[in-house]
């Protein structure tokens, strides 16, 4: 082939791409059954703060509004749009040999599989009529870091300005979905806030009220990870898996708790990496920034990593 | 109530979710008084990167523009949409229980506090004549970078791709509005460039000219941090606080000096944790990667964390 | 000056800013010669990634496309926006003093420097026919993922919401341009992924097949890192430069390899820092947590940080 | 002046534009008292038409869509927004020195002037509360048009591609407006469909039901036109004034019948201009196309242009 | 009711609005199936304008465009959204006590109704294969006007600034849709250009190639209208129908040839009216402005209308 | 070729479109070398509109606001914006064999057709000193709205809602650049108006002050018309060309003297057609409504259609 010759040598690509995406599988998503968008998912995700913070996400809500026609309004338009995307989340599931097609089943109800549409929509109600409690533990999240932060002027700055805040904020809405057996759904709405915020909290994490994450960058919470009321936790921190055990033909076991739990009222200063799904840390511990602690830590206990020194 | 029963479900849910708000204060929202929206803060700040680095924000500068216009217009435009902003803030402030609105009565001035567009025009006219001395700082923290790292290919790349140097630039612009007493606006502006760039810097924080930060992820200067000529830091570096002091309530104590010091020609390398307010880093010392200091380090000491071998 | 004469105070404030323009170089961009936009280079890249993972971005691609045509166009058009792009980069590089201008000018083929246009297409066409090899790297990369992570239910679910997984992704396709000696580029596309997902890989290094980070929030990857295959990092890992090297004016030495080696299935687990050009970590090595590795460490080593226990 | 000097000369013509604003009056809108936007207006008048023609215009209307809480969230929105248009119109009116004050205080009320935010709450109110018998006009107006093109295939049709019925829609909505004696805003609406369809149509005149435009460019109707059931105008047809009568400072008089009256069940073909505020055209005439009628015309009349024959 | 009871008030107008719905039928559109949106029909329509006449609508084609791959793609694009088009078209229609049912199905090819997808692609296949055979034609268009207009100084001005030639391109690319028996959509086409130019052609109009509107605006050609070739109207001109035969029970015959035929060569000038089905214009004739046709005019007649002289 | 082979079939056609495009010059622009885009066009237009009606196009302009540093931006931002227009015009015409390349070149100047950037900016700046007087003309225009028309209740309605004075508004902005011979950019700006309003102001023809189009739809001013002072319109109303001579090659002669001459003060009513360059409408004269006159009407005369009566 010629060098210049740029129509042929372009035409010969892209039947090389193409070519490619026979070949190579896994990485392709051509065809009519499709999951539901990154954009679509954030727009519920966005509706659903607007809900739980009125007036600090989405438009003002001015005095003169009426509060439940405007409620029951979204509260609507969100069940639609949310038993949408669970229902073809939940079609696209079904037909792939993917692990995330058993979370949902409820069998014991004894649901046939193909009734998707049905389930979605009982997953999307039973999932709003969570939302009032919801807001009762984002207060005591806003309450925590207005009082645990010297620098926070009112309960405004932590809903504006926070990320940390607004990371728990997410996370607490997508964790009942989660919960619900929705796959990929809730992960995709925490992922947008690690975009957002570098603050990853696996959907799967169960955490207590007053939960507080200052700053809050390369903050690591993984899928088991267990946490108490009143913890607090810096910039930085990775609550991670220790080893990750295999099945007999080498591939690693899926499931199976492997993050660690932190009891009420413990503290974990900058960077502190704590590991491993039988490590405890004990109520009001508090864990210094920089440790590495891998096994289980006494009630109050203080584990500081010794201050270095000048050479 | 039927399991099926959708439009009562959700008009009850929205009932609960409106008595929530009613009874669950300071997440809510509701009323005619508005803080201004995060988007107008950040549009400002945009204009104001156009005028500091013309060219690279911003549209394309044609070698036939009327410079002189240009920039007259902007400031001018810039001028009404930050005096309004202010003017909002100081308002917002003042009717609500919030600790911020001591913060701008210039009572040496005797003020009266109902006069907030004529404050909010002073202020805002007082910090833009401070753009000529804020582009000369910038130009040293470019030079910085330039010269600080052997990877850096020109200017263009670091003004074009350093988000150390970005998060610094935006800084450099919140912080005199800080300094002016500006509630809430500047925190705006700072965790901004902390979600574009995970560099979360105070606008409260001192911090002198020929400033690099490479990198960048992680980095946290706390609000009373103090910082002098020719520091450099890595990525994940915390200048954080110590502990807290509590009023006899038991509430933290808001303000006083948290943070540390640290001299000129400091270098801080990456993920190291500086901490307290009485901490102070000597002239020229260097603190290695992963340290962790929470006492004063003499001029010049070199403080590393000791390299781990193999097992 | 009167306090309240505020036009002519803005119009004073417009001519020093303009002076500033004037007496402070490098930090304006004015003039009809531009560097291509930071949006046209990030657009171009997302079509590269329509390309690599079709119907995970863009639009969804339906069973009844014409794959072929589909391709063939999007080839055609990645192909004029490039070259556009190399093209105004090349000549902004050449008349500035900066020293990008060496790195594209490829000498063993004789090529005059003016010829910017003909030179910015041969890159351009040379580039697009990696595609098919980019590919199927990009493959290894996510089944690392999905094999590495017990928390991953699906490859949708990496591609979808890993961000390591995106940021190798985008170094995938910034790395030949780079080795093709595009200066900017390739450093923009690298840093627009650093800025969504906190991983900071300089386009320089060389990264073999199957590599993975999780989490990946503050992993830096230096310029003249090379890594192996089957490689595996988490968070906050650091893989940098250890000093410097200056020349005899006091500036620093550009270019020299200054990055650490990483040879094949090594592991290095959260916030560890690997510095140095000479540091070699073995084959099958596991770095622990929170490590500082500043010399080289042998094949099957494991290097922990000695946890900290209570006090 | 030389001839390019050029800053010299931009900067001369801005000093004269301005000189301009103060001299020439009445065509200039500086200050902080502003009339509602044309886009706002026309958003609201855009919400109407989705409350009207549920799921023809707006988004679709999914059958699982709980009607009553989205019309009701829908109305709230454009009372919201309908009233402070309003408001903001009748402030602006009030301190002009304009004509327009005078329509609107429903002086047997006794309202006070000053009162904007009150009346103009009570106007949104009273005109939403139009909407069901609006709606039922507007059926008799696609029915008109269903029935008398013989080229409508279905309703659908009529509402989705008649211009003329778009134009009466909006009319529709625009008149009751008109009639609680809001300035400005209802001419806005009329003049939007206007120029989206060719019809003008003064949203003073009165029109009953069944009313059929075909093709509708430019058609005019006056204020002061009266209309009766079940008339069909066809494109190029004017209503319009035959002489105005002027003040005895040779000022026009304003207001005063000066449009033609249409009994029921008249048909009036293309270009034909119809003049007069005391001609009548009787129930039941046919006014032939490119007629010219100055004087009243009979019950069941009919006025044909002689047609022209070859020469 | 309290008159200020506005809650109330809202919420039993949202009521009786609903119970709207549910009583007058014909104007609503609820339900999950439904029409192509216009949107997305005028964006297939910009397509196909952006293949017949490359380079003045859609974005510039640059020299090095490959321009085979390039339409083959635009082609590709426009074939799956108008058979989605067509498609959602054909089964709203089936299902709907609405006439336009009967256009499409080809019953001579034994086709089930139900095969609406496999139609779909059919029709669209069939009609984009038409391409080349219209781009013939309408080169006669723009040639018609240049060299009809002595205002007209190139080929490039009519396809960008003349109306007329707008309206005709859109008609062009509509009526073999309409022909293929493709309900509504072709009928939104020229709507969509009777908006913006004011000249109203229905899809089903038959017209000879060397047609030139000068102007346009109010001209209106009819359904069943057929014109030759080099036919050339001004502004203003209606191609109507006289009369409109009834059914025994009074509703209006649908169908029929009510409009005029055209021969060729005929020229009608502004705001002439020619009515009837069985008009024919003889080859040559010139119809004067304003003139009233409702019988045939033999070839080579010159019909003027008496010019009217002071008085 | 099989019936359903669709991916060979679509290939097909879009190699016999190709073909088109080679084989039928004329309706193609593929290439380098542009005209400015339409958008381009209007984008400047509505500054152009926000400088001379300042408030009521574009933002707000509150009354702190420096008028003359936004209007110094406005118009330098226009003059950047039209000279590049007027630079690409130039170019694109000079090298194509169309007749507009005679009309800018400014030849008692001694310009080399070359040198278009310098002519361009030469007619940017001589055109937009133009501005002032333009301003002074659009008052009168506005004044003879609102003194013409009973149903004007102020100037804000008829600068906001009337047609004929945004259509003539339009034409005072574009006919200064068609007398600077500039091709096609004034006649895109005209058509633009057309569009919005369906009147059709040629930007050649020449018309005094005081000049009023009511309602406006399909009014046609031709390029050579000549309209005198205190002018009123009605819709419908051509000023049009009566016969085009050929030259001996039987195409049309362009350019001539083809429309006619309106005196002071004379009044045409809706849809009268006035025909010739040599028909001469003399001062105060009244043309009916529908009239037809393509001979001149002395000074003061009424000429009147006669008005049909009842058969």
């Amino acid at each position: 082939m010629k060098k210049n010759d740029r129509p042929a040598r372009l035409r010969a690509l892209a039947h090389e791409v193409v070519e490619t995406y026979e070949q190579i599988g896994g990485i392709n998503k051509i065809g009519d059954k499709t999951l539901p968008s990154q954009p679509a998912i954030v727009e519920v995700l966005q509706k659903l703060l607007t809900v739980v913070f009125p007036g600090y996400y989405g438009k003002q809500v001015p005095a003169r509004a009426n509060l439940e026609v405007l409620v029951a309004s979204r509260v609507d338009d969100i069940f639609l749009q949310l038993s949408d995307i669970v229902d073809k989340t939940l079609h696209f599931c079904h037909n792939e040999p993917c692990q995330c097609s058993v979370l949902w089943v409820p069998e014991e109800n004894g649901t046939r599989q193909g009734d998707f549409t049905r389930v979605a929509e009982q997953i999307a109600m039973d999932y709003l009529e969570r939302l009032p409690e919801i807001r009762q533990i984002l207060k005591t999240d806003v309450q925590a870091a207005y009082e645990g932060d010297p620098a926070a002027v009112s309960q405004d700055e932590v809903i504006l300005c926070y990320p940390g805040t607004f990371a728990i904020a997410v996370y607490r809405l997508a964790h009942p979905l989660h919960r619900l057996g929705v796959p990929l759904v809730p992960r995709i709405m925490t992922e947008w806030a690690h975009h957002r915020t570098g603050v990853d909290i696996h959907p799967g994490a169960r955490i207590g009220p007053y939960f507080f994450i200052d700053h809050g960058t390369g903050v690591v919470i993984g899928e088991t990870t267990e946490i108490g009321e009143r913890v607090k936790l810096y910039q930085g921190v990775t609550l991670g898996a220790l080893s990750f055990p295999r099945n007999p033909d080498g591939t690693l076991v899926k499931g199976g708790k492997r993050h660690p739990t932190l009891e009420d009222e413990v503290t974990i200063y900058a960077n502190a990496t704590i590991l491993g799904g039988e490590t405890v840390i004990g109520r009001g511990a508090v864990i210094g920034g920089g440790a590495w602690v891998t096994s289980s830590v006494p009630a109050g206990a203080r584990v500081l990593m010794q201050a270095v020194t000048a050479t």
